[in-house]
């Protein structure tokens, strides 16, 4: 498979295993994909699934996890911590190989054709796919949540992108579009005052006046006693891991506080790591070419 | 192609392109290998060329070489600043992806075998081919060169482990055998006195009592007026860049001297330089497994 597209789709179950098990399982079901990554989230009661494919083979997998979600996943009877509109909540698609953006936006707004008029539901498109600036964040378009949406809907600011202008009665409606790799990155912090964390993390994200690409929150680890600057880099291209590491690292120790270690959570494309290797180590007119990897890789070896 | 070999032969020719162009233009012209790169060096008279393949791609490649090589270059007219003993001078393989280590010691006796018997030429295994601790070092198996190498032939702790005790009269001898990865590291310091770089090249390698993995040597560069460490890591897995990277920019700042830039030769194997990215941000649990392009290859994707 040359061609490899991310998706990420999270649904809105995150406590009983076994229906979890079965929506997996007929998603899976496929050629051309591979579902890599389960994580359920008990406390949010939602699971994020990540699989990878061909445009064609996370397209029909779309389709199936439709099919299996929507006889078992009743939004009125849900309740969770974490904000959700539809049973499938949201469906990201992401380039990872040998596909662009532009094809995972059409692949986006055609699985969104096809989920509206397959299962009857409301489809925003979102990020990269938004069809105006509003619908590009998707916390702006889940506001108000499921109970809200029979409101919000009749708005025609709040039309859907595809589907009927009426949400589905246990289902709500879903945002789908196609989005960048985006890197879940944690920089730990020696000191148990959370306020200090939340205070760096007011700084150097892009609402607070920070770095383009970076969301950030501040959040305390409490068993282990230590504070954490929380971070989603949407686009490690223009805003790198190491810049947002360097200008915490500076802020902490500014204040006696020194950096323990961070966390990757989930995945990370190399070229993420090998600028990391190169800004500490300043090679000189380092290319992407002279990793054996990206080499054989380009002469499709 | 699932497994990958390196090939790095060296010939005793760096001046006459033509020479060089033939040879490399016959060594490719076979299946399953391709050549990256040609470096030829006119004062050492001496080309390096870099190709990867499998093991059959490289092995049929190396013939080849030989085959072009022996009407072209007669060491009796040669004359270079490198050490030499061959017309083809010596062929490392080294494992780079679904390929073992052991299978590429394998593979060099085949290729050694082969060579002797095909061409007449005496062949000395070395590095992890070699039968006797005396031929592991490089080094050690050209002391005397070609010049020397009739005499030194006869003793019969310097039998050829295949082909003639005896000198091919204008390519000489050669060494052949399996490696790990070697990379070509070089660090550079702000100051134009090269006995410093020379005192930290003495202490960090392995020979002065340093890092066990590492060869160094001080350099200067002249139109640049600094100087540089210049290293060869001979296994990244055990002494790793950081590392040596670490100590000598310890062992400069300490005389006041600051590290301007690092030069990467040639190539290096990704997680090398994801154990660099790794040692600067310290990220706790890190898996190779979180890089996109490793899970994705574990799948076959």
């Amino acid at each position: 498979m040359a061609e490899i597209v991310e998706c990420v789709p999270n649904i809105s179950e995150g406590r009983r295993g076994d229906v979890i098990d079965r929506i997996v399982k007929h998603t899976a079901d496929g050629a051309e994909v591979l579902i890599f990554d389960v994580k359920p989230d008990a406390d949010h009661n939602r699971t994020v699934i990540t699989m990878f494919g061909t445009k064609k083979g996370v397209r029909d997998a779309v389709f199936r996890l439709f099919e299996a979600t929507l006889p078992q996943i009743d939004l009125r009877v849900h309740k969770g911590e974490h904000k959700r509109m539809g049973a499938v909540d949201v469906v990201p698609f992401i380039p990872i190989r040998g596909s662009s953006m532009e094809e995972c936006i059409a692949l986006s707004k055609e699985v969104a054709a096809g989920v509206a008029e397959r299962f009857s539901i409301p489809v925003y498109l979102y990020e990269l796919s938004a069809t105006n600036p509003d619908r590009e964040n998707l916390a702006n378009i889940r506001k108000g949540e499921f109970e809200g949406f029979p409101e919000k809907i009749k708005d025609l600011a709040w039309k859907p992108d595809f589907g009927p202008a009426e949400v589905h009665p246990s289902a709500g409606c879903v945002a789908i579009g196609a989005r960048q790799v985006l890197i879940a990155f944690n920089v730990n912090l020696n000191t148990p005052d959370v306020t200090i964390a939340d205070e760096i993390a007011k700084k150097i994200r892009f609402i607070g006046g920070g770095l383009r690409y970076c969301k950030a929150a501040g959040v305390a680890l409490e068993e282990r006693k230590i504070v954490q600057v929380s971070m989603n880099l949407t686009d490690y291209t223009k805003t790198p891991i190491w810049m947002a590491y360097e200008l915490i690292k500076d802020m902490a120790e500014r204040q006696g506080i020194t950096v323990l270690g961070c966390e990757l959570i989930g995945m990370a494309p190399s070229v993420a790591l090998f600028d990391v290797a190169n800004y500490f180590l300043h090679i000189e007119d380092f290319r992407y070419e002279q990793v054996f990897e990206v080499a054989l890789a380009e002469k499709g070896m």
